[in-house]
């Protein structure tokens, strides 16, 4: 059976109040085509395993844990197919080896491995990773509600909301919390090249829920810190190692450095599915190049001439010395950082 | 008589050698399309001054010593027609009043005007301000090339440029002198957004010289630094305070303090034109806040959803604390800065 393309406003049959952008339903994987964002709401269905890893790679689906979730997924479309513990490896790490940055996706497929081991049933166990994931982003919220003010701006840099969870966010989600405590927040969205993630994820969230966002060039974020526009900033991450150095989105860096420089705190939203304990530190973590197009082009027009060459690394370690805490679903924590 | 279009390749008369973006030419100004680079290379001739100042607002002509230029130019054009002294105020307002964080500009038109009340030609007068400034531009390289290393990677933000000035350039007037000394150079380009003057201008006239130039987006400035990749940092100016503040294009800021944080040396390059005597720090300088458009399209798609807002300063203030140290024609000066 082929993909199949679906009308606007798919939610989740267990949470039909929620914005997920990937779930489980009747035997396939449901996802919104993030690079159509924000002119269309595409939908699509996909019941096989290629086709989940190709929307991974092809940023259809993004953002590390919303990866991880595609990845469980992934494998529950893929077990019935297997046939061999021989095939099973190769097709797993098609699967883990979908992006390299994010530590959420091997790990999540590594969990679906044992689960097959074990003869649980993997749609069940994707399914757990991906309640998981949406429970972990509340509990975020609740944590980390408490560290933004009663008032003022907030900056972010890329996406790290519903969008890029199983639902309700990490970074987002803690906005979203204090929110709904009361506080009255504004949101400055780094509009986040190459992929602006920022201008056509964050701010099409937010404004689906009624939140104030603002876009802004990445370069412009140090000017509105530097003038006391900005009352904190808070990013989300796609691998943490144990001393608290966090690989994100590109640019997350430069923000830090600014902030720190101007000392607005910059705190990091995550769950524990993305704490890698295999990391000790930054300098471990591999920093996924994506293809030269990606800053080549801007829309149908080609910025960069021929003769010139592009670098494109698309994340970057912020040292844990920069990172004011980081808010996970089990708490607050801040230096130093020994997950 | 109208704009008349000319075919590529145009270079001032007495300098034949020479990239100039904007010279005098039998009676007109000729400049190059600056929107139009990489992919096209465009070059017109004005004959009214309302074009010039048309061409400014627009930035077919960008650059803070290039519009400088082209408002002496202006005046140059607009002298003929002037008919009192009333209507003179009225013209020099509206060209001085194009731009508004260059201090170059309104210094050129201040200058002309001068020369209008002493009866000096103003087509000379003009012609000095164009001489001068390509002087300059190769006194700042003469003086800047000794801080430059022996060979690596120079980071720059947006164009200061050939393109930015009467010829050669300020910051990359600094990396042509180095590299005519025998230092052995590469440059990585910010991009920068949203203007892409890095990708589009920068790039174009380092690979016209045959410079290795490569471009990244603005957020991985910070990355490349942390990781040892940038051996010194040098970007232009569009107006210096007495104190050594400096306005540049957004996200220079940004730079500046991660340049600070990975201890990369930045360094400023500008001619003396602009220096701002009547500026005390870099809180008297003004911002120029210019269309959301220029954030909120990226060639023909809207990528900032219509709920949300967009914030478009196109210049920030570095503190001249982040400033190793800045080159001007006479000489380099390193803080306490007292100009």
């Amino acid at each position: 059976m082929a993909a199949e393309s679906l009308p606007p406003g798919q939610r989740p049959p267990e949470h039909p109040g929620v914005l997920s952008p990937i779930f489980w339903r009747d035997g396939k994987v449901v996802m919104i085509d993030q690079r159509r964002l924000p002119d269309a709401e595409v939908w699509n269905a996909y019941d096989t395993w290629q086709d989940v890893v190709r929307a991974i790679v092809e940023l259809e689906v993004r953002g590390a844990p919303a990866i991880g979730c595609a990845g469980a997924f992934a494998v529950a479309l893929a077990a019935p197919t297997i046939k061999t513990a021989f095939s099973l490896r190769g097709i797993l790490r098609q699967i883990s080896d979908a992006r390299p940055t994010a530590v959420n996706l091997g790990a999540a497929v590594h969990r679906m491995a044992n689960a097959i081991t074990a003869s649980r049933d993997p749609v069940q166990e994707a399914l757990a990773i991906w309640n998981e994931d949406l429970a972990a982003c509340r509990a975020i919220g609740a944590h980390g509600a408490a560290l933004l003010p009663d008032q003022g701006t907030v900056l972010t840099h890329c996406n790290a909301g519903a969008l890029a969870t199983a639902g309700y966010g990490t970074a987002l989600g803690v906005i979203r919390a204090a929110i709904a405590a009361g506080k009255r927040l504004r949101v400055l969205c780094d509009e986040t090249r190459p992929f602006l993630q920022g201008a056509r994820l964050t701010a099409w969230e937010l404004s689906q829920d009624g939140i104030p966002a603002e876009v802004i060039v990445d370069g412009a974020a140090a000017h509105f810190m530097s003038t006391g526009q900005v009352a904190a900033a808070i990013v989300g991450a796609d691998r943490i190692a144990r001393n608290g150095d966090t690989a994100n989105k590109i640019g997350t860096l430069g923000l830090a450095a600014a902030a720190a420089h101007f000392d607005v705190p910059l705190y990091v939203a995550a769950p524990h599915t993305t704490l890698d304990p295999n990391t000790a530190t930054g300098a471990n973590i591999p920093i996924e190049q994506r293809s030269e197009d990606e800053v080549r082009r801007v829309g149908d027009r080609i910025v960069v001439p021929a003769a010139a060459g592009v670098r494109n690394p698309v994340f970057d370690v912020t040292p844990a010395r920069l990172v004011r805490a980081i808010v996970t679903e089990t708490g607050v924590y801040r230096a130093p950082y020994a997950f």
